[in-house]
């Protein structure tokens, strides 16, 4: 039974509904599987694995939806992190790491010239939008129909809350469209002050698309014949992909790029990086936060950044994803299930073919979770260093069956 | 010669504008002093003690603006920060700290029948804005002229990348005039979906003001008459004046109250509470960050909520900040230095009378400064319960040349 399996989750979500609006919200939204086949609340995690407050054991494809990329509790980071706390976190103003931070971001990230550091992914992308207004004195910013850029009322992915004057300025096209991003911007000539994209088109609920061939050289040149602020939101895959960002992955320059997640292997930090010509405009454009110059998180980025650059990380990364990739491919295969696996291998999604409301990636990742493996399946996924060839193979003996599972619900 | 005592910040400053737009950017930007007089970077903490980089100790009266409550590295907080590092801190979803947490704050908060969790003051201010407008279906926000709520495009202090529509919904009246309040509300009557205060006026570059008798009932009269949110931004005050919110000190039932800063006493972590009757808009307002559910500053926050409610420290606080201001006014009175002191004594402010661009204000800080006492000159000081009476009077040695220093400079 479910409810004996995660008794302990299922009842702190009974008193989590009680105070906090909705129990979890957000992307944490417990409302990711069918009722009763999750766990809601997780009690540790060690390398590539975590547990829930139940004590049952995963493997974590997930790795807090980004964040752990070295893996949970990395030795290195967490030296730092005593290290610094030892000192202390949070002083009257920033401490010698914030500007080795930025000496740090510079240096590995081939189009920068300076770094701000903030706590959230949407911290940085607004700052962004609002640097690219200050620099070019327009106001509209493009992005990619349903691409998520943060929480904030301009780009939320919900309607609650917003007012008509929030979205007054944001235009979108279809992603790897490159004549409707022109059209878009013809339209608005003279007003466009940034494009944002992210490296690859990673929506939730949607299968992922790489950038179509020779659709960043054009986005970067429309941007130089226009005047407008290329801006990489690389928020969800900076730095599992390259050290020196997507854009070096990708084979394209931005003027802004905006990080969190793997940046500090989980500890709360976010940055963007600039090119010079955006400094005046980046130091007009009031930002500042409790936090922002907290030592702690910016002692395990310098660690984590350091271990990415010292290590085969990044290609482990890729090559455990392949991995995985190709044994799902031939389970499903083999079980003639039609299913799509979309996106870099270390940031992976995969979909079944004509699945009505997700029912099969749902019953997929119930069995997954019930075996040991946790994954969402509307959400892309996230290798780790950590993850080793044994791990993915203990991975794919679960989603053998878990595959069967999905398979029993089409008949 | 203040290159010597300060010569580690300057050099790490000259290196920091390099790579950081201004150097350092926000209320923690160099401009808060006269070049040269002053630190820009911090090296450790210990109590109500910092060093800075160049190994001078100060006496700390700014807390990190605010955060430290109890004192850096206040060893419950940080026993409970290592414990559950060794458990670990990002998951895919909430620790059972996101829920003891939530019960904790509804406890202690004599209005509130949930609690929400995100990074920054500016999170929670924004969001509550949204969770009012979802509530009431209306658009604006009457706020005090000049306050401060965060450094979001609709209430940022600089009008860099902000654009006309970022402010639409944005109206203001000046602090304590409740007729001035009437006259906005009716003006945009059925339109107003929030009033947003700080629990007393103490805006940067001003003397504070307390609320005048009757200002607050009248308001939350008004708001119950017009069917409008009344939103507490406790971000700075919060937990210094009173365990269930400042509301409990001035008298007065918000609807919706943010909090930051003494929360956790540095870690980073900002929490909304609310009434029940807000919760169902809450829950649809999307509200989302890579670090929003991380446990370890939870952790931080369960302890250090605990030890203000356990020991004397709020009384502490008031205590020993009226020490700090008879003894300064003493000493300004003595040399026929005309003050202002303003504000709660837990949460000071101090400024010179007809003293133009803030120079006697500056000098005094700066001479502080060389003496071991930091605080600035623009912006309220904090008391923690680290401070003991010894402390104030190591303080007030200090100030008794500061103030002979700020004498001269009139002379």
């Amino acid at each position: 039974m479910p409810t004996s399996r995660y008794a302990e989750s299922e009842s702190l979500l009974a008193r989590a509904r009680q105070v906090v609006p909705g129990g979890v919200y957000g992307h944490q939204s417990p409302r990711m599987v069918v009722g009763g086949a999750y766990p809601y609340f997780f009690a540790r995690g060690d390398g590539c694995r975590v547990w829930d407050v139940d004590g049952n054991e995963y493997i974590d494809l997930m790795c807090s939806y980004g964040p752990i990329v070295l893996g949970h509790r990395h030795p290195a980071v967490e030296a730092a992190v005593r290290r610094q706390l030892d000192a202390g976190d949070c002083f009257n103003a920033p401490s010698r790491l914030w500007v080795e931070l930025a000496e740090t971001l510079v240096r590995i990230t081939p189009f920068a010239d300076w770094a701000a550091f903030a706590k959230n992914g949407s911290d940085v992308c607004t700052w962004a939008v609002a640097v690219a207004r200050e620099h070019t004195g327009r106001r509209k910013v493009v992005r990619a129909a349903g691409a998520y850029h943060g929480a904030h009322a301009w780009c939320t992915p919900a309607p609650a809350g917003v007012t008509a004057e929030d979205t007054a300025h944001v235009l979108s096209f279809p992603y790897n469209d490159v004549g409707a991003l022109r059209q878009v911007v013809e339209a608005h000539r003279g007003d466009v002050a940034a494009i944002m994209l992210s490296p690859f088109r990673h929506d939730a609920f949607h299968d992922q698309e790489l950038p179509a061939e020779g659709f960043l050289p054009a986005v970067r040149a429309l941007c130089d014949a226009e005047g407008i602020v290329l801006i990489l939101d690389d928020v969800r895959a900076g730095f599992r992909l390259a050290l020196g960002g997507s854009g070096e992955r990708f084979g394209v320059r931005p003027d802004l790029a905006c990080y969190a997640k793997a940046l500090a292997n989980g500890h709360p930090l976010s940055a963007c990086v600039g090119r010079a010509a955006l400094k005046d405009a980046a130091e007009r454009v009031y930002f500042t936060g409790s936090y922002f110059t907290s030592a702690v998180p910016m002692a395990a980025a310098l660690a984590c950044l350091a271990e990415l650059e010292a290590s085969d990380a990044i290609a482990h990364m890729e090559a455990v994803g392949l991995r995985l990739q190709r044994g799902l491919e031939q389970q499903a295969a083999s079980l003639g299930l039609a299913i799509t696996y979309s996106g870099p291998p270390a940031i992976p999604f995969m979909s079944f073919v004509d699945d009505v409301k997700f029912a099969r990636s749902r019953a997929f990742a119930a069995a997954c979770a019930t075996g040991g493996v946790y994954l969402t399946p509307y959400h892309n996924w996230f290798l780790s260093a950590a993850h080793g060839e044994r791990d993915i193979d203990q991975i794919l003996a679960v989603t053998e069956s878990a595959f069967a599972a999905a398979r029993r619900l089409a008949a």
